[in-house]
């Protein structure tokens, strides 16, 4: 990506909060987690995401969607559900995840 | 902090999504970054923070907050004025700045 900020549109639309903090295990994780963006990247109602982690294994991404709906058919789809999975088991020592309503957004300074 | 996780209460409550780009110039910032958690941590509302950057200078930081009044309360705040002007001018080569009401919040693997 050329910019690591979401183009999102105007509000209202929705995010999810995953904040977590990773384990030891790192084995297959790079990879399922670009596949993870490029899967979500083609889901009906994606926005985009963003992302980010911390020399100490704490980490955040947000990821836009336009509805409930839309979250709810990410959250079901195959590959997602195995990748979640391995997650839980192995490459998160916690994490926590917050559905919310984006409903007002403002940025700065112009790119 | 212990646990770079917050303890947030049941939903609902509100998230301020701080999306940023830093820029070279980090004379203050880490000390003011610091001040204004410690200065978010006094107001009314204030419920929680998370926050990382990446070695790339991009990172988020999610405030969790009782309702848009306190938001609105904490912006207000004579001290952050100030460390958001020097902001924009100086430490961001841009950021976004979501406000979201979160429906929703869940966790795994217990810690």
């Amino acid at each position: 990506m050329s910019t690591p900020f979401a183009t999102t549109p105007a509000t209202p639309y929705y995010a999810v909060i995953f904040s977590s903090l990773r384990s030891a295990a790192s084995a297959g994780y790079e990879q399922t987690a670009a596949r993870m963006l490029e899967l979500a990247a083609g889901q009906d109602g994606f926005l985009g995401a963003e992302s980010c982690r911390g020399a100490d294994g704490f980490g955040i991404t947000v990821s836009y969607w336009r509805s409930e709906a839309a979250i709810a058919a990410w959250k079901q789809q195959a590959e997602h559900r195995i990748a979640r999975e391995t997650g839980r088991r192995d490459w998160y020592r916690h994490y926590e995840i917050r559905v919310a309503k984006v409903e007002r957004a403002y940025g700065g300074p112009p790119t």
